[in-house]
């Protein structure tokens, strides 16, 4: 076997980085040789903060030092908060280092949309138009040669893959999208516990949170109208609304997208007609399932995969487009999208270390 | 203390059935006199199907008797599969009982709509005629002396009660809402257990169902253009697009509504206003609490007690107004509201065995 | 009606405390008139930290002001941590207050075994002195008259209603018990929240704490040894191996309790008459219920009431007795079984304001 | 790469033989060729009643033929309720067919204990003679040639190996076992849906099942008899009371087991001893993990993983050794055990297909 490619991890105490650490264990091809974190966690192993991870991943937990990272490896992955990639992520580059960003420093292409919805000052402009942002089923080709990837936020990964093709070819109207997606809790992340996440207050909970101001409003919008054949149109830019719930489960994003047709698809275009709009863009795909007509996903048949599945409706009586998308938000909506991009930096086959189907049941 | 009010139950072995045992075992001014089930069921205990009301609720389960029930009973409750009341409710009428149907059948007022969505043809349209829709909030002085309360679905009184006064108010447009609801499971019956419904096929699940098709779509629609100013105007008749999901949960529906402001409404109003007009219209309802600006419902403060909780937002960037509500399927969706319309029906304090808070947490 | 019994609760900003006020709230014979907590929490509304009161107890939440209370309240419920209740405790007695406390401080009756467990000198021996155990089913006579409860733990109360019947009447041996609980989350108390019981850590989960340590063992312990009939003679002193497990749930408390005969039980008795020991003794409370033989307890039939169920078998091939009991945890393990005392010390019925049952399913 | 071993399944409807189809799907070494279900399934793809399978394993479901099945594959697993096998192994081995069995068929040594527990005749007795019980960790060497492969109980591999290792050591009374385990609900079953595991009844719920007469006891004893050095002595033979409870949540076993030590064992001996007894047994074994003092295994921390995580505690008051073990019980207690047997059988490497962490959170 040929020598496997060193990946570094920077910030390796989250959910997100014990996902990308279980799934370099084993991956064919990538090795992860280094692991940050920080405060009273350097020194510990990453399995004493995951067991799950006992005997998988024994790697010793070290400070921050860009030079020794950058020395040992040719990739590194951050999974940090908003905010600390702008400073780390130049350094590596600059270093010689390939970076993919789990955060959301580089993933809005416009540095003054990223603070108005993240209320920090874009310090790293220049670095963030070399950002490829990161969701291979629409930038396969870029993110080969990236230097920098932002890999896509969870909610954003969900509704672009599930709303994009009809956007592509100009089947809904860019200015009619809703989508309304649930989460499981595990998208908020291990370091944000509270009295709010305390396990009786959620259990058998079901709220929505951040009403009409999350932001990963500006992510999905950015996304759809990349898609967009015309994009300099402002009728073509896209205009969502976007709602958060919060399931009470760990993993597992659902989103119902709503959409009105264009003039253009209004009538005589049938389920098996929208259906083929997706079929086309996505048969492909490894990691984009296109269900049946009459069929819809459900977390269960992609939690703990790296699968996205989409299911159509028209609603006869109103016109509306309904898209229905899942996946689990820390595989495809996160850490395992990670890896498919890792994959294709490095030329590996797409799908190596994330073949494995959803835990049923 | 004056005599207590009799009550019968038809169709003691579901879950909204057992909970009106429940809620009647200790109301202050009626009492569970008999209650019937079929097959094997018959002779066995209420206690026996549900063992939690042992000592609550003994109640022998009796072979249907409309003679019987008739002689014993003031007020027969009905909580059946749709179709069965067909039959039963005007027979029971004429034998000088009073009826509350938990069922479907005599909520739709046009029985075309009804045979359409429900695939059977309405045999009891005189019957009909004189059903009152028992959602008090919105029929109060008409459900007083009804004599068949058609006791409301459960995603119904979840979106009516979010969205009816927005409409009373010529605020939103009647053909730009979406309903997106979530229920938990115990919605669909305890008869309908099944794989579907097996506990590990559900278990960390989310997923839609009835996409574009769910029953509780028309008494929606129904119930919303019931609440316009001008409801033979076509475009002032409500249009709605209705998705439900299924939470891995048993209890609670939470309804997350969109809708266009109308013309007049869609500029210089700000969530206050919004919210003002929920306000105005339930400040004095026992039952709906309308939750402060940027406060939203969550199951958890509903589930167990018959409150509504409801909040709105409007979306700063679409001008989309959203509407969201929380409540317990099996009480003010279901049970807990036949209790309402029967405190009405027969002069008692509306709260009258309703008052209990949500079991938190 | 007659006025009501005023109480006051200190320590209202935790799950025992807010279902004491959820209780009160219709409690037909006494009324919350003061809740106290710390910090910030003065002066917002017991709503406002559990929303699901909205509407049910909007009382104001003040400082600790003992000499207010005492002026104001006939009984003063303490919801507190351990170690707190050893200072107020004394004073509001000396104020003439009846106390009730939800904590361990006055619950086992050596002070060296409450330091030796709890890692804290007992500075009120002497208040401890006039304590009495707060379990009605074996207390009664003493309660009523008592100026200080000492409300039993949670797994205390689930262990000792099912195993002291048989200790008391020698039925099995005091050294052999096992007792093998599981609660629900909301057990651990809602400032309990951190990485912990972080939602997505325990979805899904099930594993033990304490092990071999849990501070409930020695109350376990006493309770069981006060019930034998000669507890002089230190073999009837119960000698217990107690286990407690975090099940992934809100709430509810089920044992699985295990013991060995007695030499003159070990043979010649059926289940049957096993369970007639404990039949005999509950046949006439109001709060326990001992199932029918092969019938055997599970939360979703106790929780949301105050209800006690037992079952019991023997295993054929060893001889040994299984119990089984359930019970809410913070129902009957905690609140309730306070306004149960309460209404004990007031001479109301037994029963009031706890009437409800289980919120099933 | 070398030929894959060409596997079939008999019986893939339910979930054990899905999780067989899911490892088999990215196996190294093994390919599933073929796969049976009866009735109305035959024709359907397995991804059609398992959707997570879509793309992993679309399979067509056959008809059982067994000369088919003979002339394709070089090993069969049987995943069918107990009886059938009796039938279909000794015609699979007769014709050349290496068989591993799921079910109870094979696992009891002596067909009259199968009969008592099974209720059933055992029509195979000389196939009987032949089958090897399928524990790598206690079995590695006969597991390697046998022809058939019985594979062990969910709850006993939990139990057993807990422990096996003290009995070994005579380090526990034989006579003083308890079992007390909690298994979610999956091990029940995906044809065994009905109103008793209806998601409702049993989301936040706990109890107990089969009390005192569940038929995993028999071979509990079994295994943990054979581990005994003198098993001839009927005081070595294990005597255990087994208790199985069911976890609201789909996958999982934790097993705690109490034990009293011999008298050789019972003074001077502290928690690492103890822990050194099961440690020495199971230092190299890949799925076996023996916890640190002190921490104690949880479900989450091995389900999706083939591991079998062990604690040990000693309660000083007592002296009762206190086990805990955690496996998933559709794999290590299942189906990821079937692949281990396969991997030993086949002379690949014992963790080939089976190297996946624990889904964590």
């Amino acid at each position: 076997m040929s020598e496997l490619v060193k990946v570094g991890l920077i910030g390796a105490s989250g959910y997100t980085g014990s996902e990308l650490a279980r799934l370099l264990a084993h991956h064919p091809c990538a090795k992860l040789v280094a692991a940050t974190a920080s405060g009273e966690r350097v020194g510990q192993k990453l399995s004493d903060l995951f067991p799950s991870l006992r005997g998988i991943c024994d790697l010793e937990l070290e400070e921050i030092d860009l030079d020794k990272l950058a020395a040992q490896c040719e990739i590194v992955i951050l999974a940090l908060g908003h905010g600390k990639a702008l400073e780390i992520a130049p350094q590596l580059i600059e270093k010689g280092v390939r970076v993919i960003d789990l955060g959301a420093d580089f993933r809005l292409r416009d540095p003054q949309i990223y603070e108005q919805w993240y209320k920090l000052p874009h310090t790293a402009p220049e670095t963030l138009q070399e950002a490829v942002y990161g969701l291979p089923e629409w930038n396969r080709a870029q993110i080969k040669t990236a230097k920098l990837i932002a890999n896509p936020g969870c909610y954003p990964t969900s509704a672009i893959l599930a709303l994009a093709p009809l956007i592509a070819a100009d089947a809904i109207k860019a200015h009619s999208i809703i989508v309304d997606s649930a989460s499981g809790v595990s998208g908020a992340g291990r370091a944000s516990f509270g009295v709010g996440t305390h396990f009786p207050e959620l259990f058998g909970d079901f709220k929505v949170y951040n009403v009409a101001s999350h932001r990963h409003t500006p992510e999905i919008e950015q996304g759809l109208s990349d898609a967009a054949t015309n994009s300099n149109d402002p009728d073509k830019r896209a205009l969502v609304t976007f709602t958060a719930h919060l399931l009470p489960i760990a993993r597992g994003i659902l989103s119902t997208c709503y959409a009105a047709p264009t003039e253009q698809c209004a009538s005589g275009m049938n389920v098996h007609d929208w259906r083929e709009i997706l079929l086309r863009r996505y048969e492909d795909e490894p990691f984009v399932r296109v269900l049946p007509a009459g069929q819809f996903p459900q977390l269960k048949h992609v939690v703990g995969s790296n699968f996205c599945d989409i299911g159509i409706e028209v609603d006869p009586r109103t016109g509306r487009i309904i898209v229905i998308s899942a996946e689990d938000n820390l595989l495809k909506g996160a850490s395992g999208q990670a890896i498919q991009n890792l994959n294709l930096m490095c030329g590996f086959d797409e799908t190596a270390g994330l073949q494995g189907a959803a835990i049923f049941p």
